[in-house]
């Protein structure tokens, strides 16, 4: 970053929190503002030491600074390493050349792999704003970037981000591209991979428009943000873990990315592959195993689309050299009984304790994938991955592991329930015919998941139950009156959310 | 909006300027934070009396506010309507529907016609955050909008605006979709079209992504934010004006859109079409005419664009009910000498006094626009309107007339030159072959254009001219000692803006 002036101003503490953006507060009657002509919204280079980054200008007309003084926001304050007192200085951001690709993207133009790399780095940098990431991903969504594209942004991410190694030859993984409420199969498939001797150091995200993440859920029974060291201190142990994955900084673009997708509330195919994918080679990966569920109302709701995006994960991943297998599986209904994190976690200690009231569907979906990946890694032969990763759930190995690991990670509790709940029962009897997902996330997320770890549906009416009139159909969970309210007030908005003929 | 619950808190005026952002200050341990489950960058509806805004929300975590204050960014408080000690009320924003449309357009589907109004006057109410505004923006550009599409977006921005009445049958209107530096046509137009009898009630955009708009322009010279009723009595007095569009608040949808627009350096045709005619209905306009300049380094590059544009202008016209007429012009390099506001005043000043050195091109291309739009408002008979136009300029009646317009707005002043300057000389000899009219742009806008009105260019070689070695090529003007060498180091770093050979 070149910059062509140097202005001292200092640091005043304003304690703001502005979340991931870098805000400078500088009075307008100040030297600086008046020579160089900076105004409101300008971004500025701001200087401490050898340290730079890169901030948007709030004017101050008030009291609240004086002429020499510049304030803050906390993040800014962390990024640039200086605290009340210490002295900094500003300059001229000079135009960042990456945008003129990022323009290029939003007119749909293909863009180049050097023009990804460019753009992941100086966002890795900080030098972007918020509009123009939410411009760039805009850019990027829908069909709007061919396999090319996807495996250059994949390879931007990856040289963005640091590095796991490991010592073995075969690292396993798994990923699921989402949408499916109380989908939680990957505790209970790392517990069985890491016992099966193979190693598993899976990473996972918070939600990003769910209402619950494997991170979230994960953490409302151990600790999961852990340090790179941590992760491969557990790793080497126990032969797997249950890791945010952000905290490990192995995609630092791609946290930045997914928190204005977030707020956009968007996932688009693209980015969801790169940002797969490039977590995987970063975590050290070899042999990987995705997930694809599709149905009229998960994330993927067509064949077609899951196929299309299975065609995409196999090519990026040859690409970036990961052996990649997909399986397309039935994303007709939330799997388990918990959505939401407390509420899932709570179904996945009941399939690793072999309790008689598991959800039989998250067993059995957990060990076809479980299977598939011992037959990926070559512990299994081909055919026999399944039963073999029934051996060791049904044995109490795999809960066994799973209790090792966590203790490795910091620690093992229950989760608990929420202090409010209401149910929602049945006005007719018959048979459930069809389930809306998006609608039942919904009324999770209203209900306070995954914010509040406890919040969430616990669900009763799976496809082909037989309903009495007044049966509990599903019970929804919160912390707080007000937002149970809120959920209430959402379902009585909608149409029926569960089909019962 | 509906909102769910109160929570009452004493607004403090911290004096911050966030621009065109609502921002809400609440310290993180105050009752409303802890009960409701906010956190840094929630969006919250904030009350009082009958008014309410979308706020985003900056925590605080120093002693700025006490538990029971509140702050708000000053265009928040304007919006509010509220000063330090008043009683503000915020509760929780729920889901913003029109946001699953911009989705949808970010996908790249076509979305319907409520759809647009409904995001139209979510954006007019303030609900959209700029993360927001810049995604629908990044969805709308390139060629992802059809005709439908671009007539409901204008449609949209018609409805949101304020609309002028006039007593007049035809009320005559020009744009020009820009992109060519100096083309400052407009101010001698709307003086020729005035003093033929006819009405024009010209609102202009300021500089959006260019070193001058028309109002920078014309704000060298007399006052151009003018209110809807000053602009109504100014026309009704001498027919014609120079108003800068915003304050008139013709579609405040659109100078939201286009602050993102800036910061994107985005002005894709879509919005542009949109922005552009609703703006003209908004007007009060009739007959319109339009100017698209093309050329290598124009905003529209190719013939086939610019017939493209033209299309969809008469299209959405015709759906508006406008007479909208198109000429496609020359875009090959700049019009007149100046680019910049203050040196593009002089031209104007130049041409309209019928000086000896008033620039031959802006004269002659004022005529072909005054003559083609006094034939389509039906003032002139066909193949008539430029020699009816010519005899209203020579004669000093359209100098005149400016004058009149100027005095009405408030008053007239001679533009002045910038503190500094620098001439850029000829390294050889040589006929002028081309000209890259995006550079020059560039090096206005270093050197600080639009900003510092009296900055920009003085342009001395359009093509075609013979240059001895070590003669002017053009002026860089800045105020600024440190702007006129960011200006010149951009300069080292490009290839020739001006090819002779």
């Amino acid at each position: 970053m070149e910059h062509h002036l140097l202005n001292t101003l200092k640091v005043k503490s304003l304690g703001i929190d502005t979340y991931s953006e870098n805000i400078i507060f500088i009075r307008s009657d100040c030297h600086i503002c008046r020579s160089e002509g900076f105004t409101a919204l300008t971004r500025l280079v701001v200087h401490h030491n050898e340290k730079t980054i890169i901030a948007t200008l709030n004017v101050v007309h008030s009291e609240l600074l004086s002429g020499n003084e510049a304030g803050l926001s906390d993040i800014a304050l962390e990024r640039l390493n200086v605290r009340e007192g210490d002295l900094i200085a500003v300059s001229h951001l000079k135009p960042i050349e990456s945008l003129s690709d990022v323009r290029a993207k939003i007119y749909h133009n293909k863009i180049n792999e050097k023009a990804y790399h460019k753009i992941i780095s100086d966002i890795t940098d900080g030098l972007y704003s918020d509009i123009e990431i939410s411009a760039f991903i805009a850019g990027c969504a829908g069909n709007n970037m061919d396999l090319d594209e996807i495996t250059w942004l994949t390879k931007a991410m990856i040289k963005t981000g640091s590095r796991l190694k490991w010592n073995q030859q075969v690292i396993a993984d798994k990923h699921c591209v989402g949408g499916l409420p109380g989908n939680r199969t990957t505790p209970i498939i790392v517990a069985i991979i890491a016992a099966s001797g193979l190693t598993i150091p899976k990473t996972s995200s918070r939600a990003i428009t769910s209402p619950a993440g494997t991170a979230d859920t994960m953490e409302t029974i151990t600790v999961v943000n852990l340090s790179t060291k941590k992760i491969k201190d557990v790793v080497n142990k126990e032969g797997g873990c249950f890791a945010w994955g952000s905290l490990a900084k192995l995609s630092p673009a791609d946290d930045i990315l997914i928190t204005v997708e977030k707020a956009l509330d968007i996932d688009s195919p693209g980015q969801m592959i790169a940002s797969v994918l490039s977590k995987k080679v970063t975590a050290g990966s070899t042999h990987v195993l995705i997930e694809i569920p599709f149905g009229e109302t998960a994330k993927v709701r067509t064949h077609d689309e899951a196929l299309k995006l299975q065609y995409y994960f196999k090519a990026v991943g040859d690409a970036v050299k990961l052996n990649v297998e997909v399986l397309i599986t039935d994303g007709s209904q939330p799997i388990g009984k918990g959505i939401g994190p407390a509420l899932e976690a709570m179904d996945v200690l009941s399939v690793l304790r072999n309790e008689k009231q598991a959800p039989k569907d998250l067993k059995d979906k957990s060990l076809v994938i479980a299977g598939a990946l011992l037959e990926l890694s070559g512990k299994a032969e081909k055919g026999k991955g399944i039963s073999e990763a029934k051996k060791i759930l049904e044995s109490g190995k795999a809960y066994e592991k799973f209790q090792k690991i966590c203790l490795a990670q910091g620690g093992f509790k229950e989760p608990g329930f929420a202090k409010f709940h209401i149910n929602i029962t049945s006005e007719t009897a018959g048979i459930v015919k069809s389930v809306d997902n998006r609608k039942l996330a919904k009324i999770a997320k209203l209900a306070g998941a995954p914010r509040d770890p406890s919040a969430g549906i616990y669900f009763n009416a799976p496809i082909g139950t037989k309903i009495e009139k007044g049966q509990t159909l599903y019970t929804i969970y919160s912390e707080l009156e007000r937002e149970l309210q809120y959920a209430v007030d959402y379902l009585k908005s909608v149409n029926s959310i569960i089909t019962i003929v």
